[in-house]
């Protein structure tokens, strides 16, 4: 058995005592039952995922998969696809905004070539695991062939395997990837059967005329592709992306070891659509870290009947939005774990 | 001058300057401008408030007010009023919801006696500043005098000034006060005009029949007292309560000292119309920490002019909601103090 079929298999699912006695506790702790909204929600959703009913969080992680897309040709981004290894190398030297976020977050930020359309040998601190120098075209064929479509998930796995250290983590997934909303909204498009209008939004900014562009090349890659909903892989390698699939991948092995996945924005949620497919059982351990204002994003949720952290009007992916939540999510565990309880408080419960 | 009308007297405009400086600031960093959504909006008004177009927060300080109410003889609340002071106890100890995201928020706790029903004398670390041992009861007169009004403002005030450090800070307000949900909603109807049903809920759990009961009562309230909109200290002493004088006076304090001032949830809410009504250039200091359940607080929000931070179904007060807004609010700081800029990454602008 190979290693994305390997890591699928070993996805249990959520632990429901582990689940039940987070939620009697929740209900023993000086405050008015429920009063504590989602946060009460969120350490629950912690300790089905992770077994453990008064979970705590030892080490956050946040990955971000660089690519780059053949598609960028049809002209529908509004920077040029030579941003993408600018930003990684921004990334190596602490000035993005995931930098600034992992060192806040207290998160080990971990920058992944897996398509960068050039070379990056000389650029120390990321990890060399390119599949191939970006996707192919969508608009007049594959972007990928179904085999490197494994071998990009199988790096998101692996980069889970080379960097977790075992202890009860959160795991924040993001990307870098110039024109990479057109990709994640025809995966969005196909997975949830939205016409392409209703999942595409301006990416880092395109105008009106540019964004009409942008929907009609999506519909050519649908129509010329024609992916298949009920094939997460088939939909990936079709109109996908190699960033997009190593996330995809990551989720799968957070999943198999029991640690919570925290998504970021719009492409990070094409590839959590792609990971459920593969693997239904997967989504009971992703957290959406926020709700971005790329239209589709919201789409997305829904379909992965995921409710976000935050909603703070990002658009930047990186991992920004995922990373935001993750003090959020452990001030959910700290809470579950360290009030007291009416009992040991001395509080007289309510009526 | 007193030290109320000294507090409002220096409170000055936030500088349009550092204002301006900050945002041509955000549009040089590496991102496409805009895509940081609220975080951008928080640094900047950050900068407006402290005058310094890059703002640090160096000091997080959560003041917890405590004060009881006499109109919980009326029955409005689902929780009998010792628990006032059983929860101040707790909050000595380190075991409520407050304690915990304090500690997780790296935020220096106090907790103020302003007026709860009880001594509190044997409760070391809690500040003794007893106005008078809980309100009268609103529904048949005036909750307290002007003369207690202004003392507990002062409170608020005083405690701003003997806690923090001169530093730049952030000041996050809340409250303990079994009943406290009654005074700020007959507050909000007063000042915003709605009626009492628009503005009031169930607190810490009323079922039906109680919530109908505790409406009537704040209108019978309004009735009775008939407090003077215009006047933020006439709606304060006549229907309001101890605590959230002192919260409004730590506003005024806050504001005067170019501090920004973190809103917890309705009752807080409540005092910052109180504190606008006594100073309108207050309210520019002010940033909404999240929204709570509470269904006054939208309107008393949207009556502020404020978005909340964070909207997570928050209903339990004592600066939880404030608190957790506080990190949020720093790491908007550090992206526009420590991202790079275009020029110094070597990254591509946008067309």
């Amino acid at each position: 058995m190979d290693l994305l079929q390997a890591t699928i298999a070993r996805i249990e699912p959520v632990d429901e005592n582990a689940r039940a006695a987070a939620r009697a506790r929740q209900d023993s702790l000086t405050k008015p039952p429920g009063s504590l909204g989602r946060l009460e929600e969120l350490a629950v959703q912690v300790a089905a995922i992770t077994g453990r009913a008064t979970p705590t969080i030892e080490e956050r992680l946040v990955f971000t998969f660089c690519g780059d897309h053949g598609v960028v040709a049809e002209g529908v981004s509004a920077f040029p696809g030579e941003v993408t290894p600018q930003m990684v190398r921004n990334f190596t030297q602490g000035g993005a905004a995931i930098n600034v976020l992992a060192r806040w977050a207290g998160a080990r930020s971990v920058v992944v070539d897996v398509g960068v359309a050039v070379p990056l040998e000389d650029c120390p601190g990321v990890l060399p695991r390119k599949v191939r120098p970006g996707t192919a075209n969508l608009a007049q064929g594959p972007a990928l062939t179904r085999a490197e479509a494994v071998a990009a998930l199988e790096v998101g796995i692996r980069t889970f395997a080379e960097t977790w250290s075992g202890r009860p983590a959160l795991l924040a997934l993001g990307e870098m990837g110039i024109g990479n909303t057109t990709p994640a909204a025809a995966i969005a498009a196909a997975i949830t059967g939205l016409p392409p209008a209703e999942v595409t939004g301006r990416g880092t900014g395109v105008d009106d005329a540019r964004l009409a562009h942008k929907c009609a090349v999506i519909q050519r890659a649908l129509d010329l592709n024609r992916p298949d909903a009920s094939d997460g892989l088939d939909v990936l390698a079709k109109v996908g992306g190699l960033e997009i699939a190593a996330m995809a991948g990551a989720m799968l092995a957070g999943a198999a070891h029991r640690v919570p996945v925290v998504l970021d924005g719009f492409i990070c949620g094409a590839a959590a659509l792609v990971a459920a497919a593969l693997a239904p059982r997967a989504r009971d351990y992703f957290i959406a870290g926020h709700c971005s204002v790329e239209p589709g994003h919201r789409a997305v949720l829904a379909h992965l009947g995921l409710k976000p952290v935050v909603e703070l009007d990002l658009r930047l992916g990186e991992g920004t939005g995922a990373t935001l939540a993750i003090p959020i999510i452990d001030a959910a565990c700290r809470l579950l774990a360290e009030m007291a309880t009416f009992a040991e408080a001395g509080v007289a419960s309510h009526e």
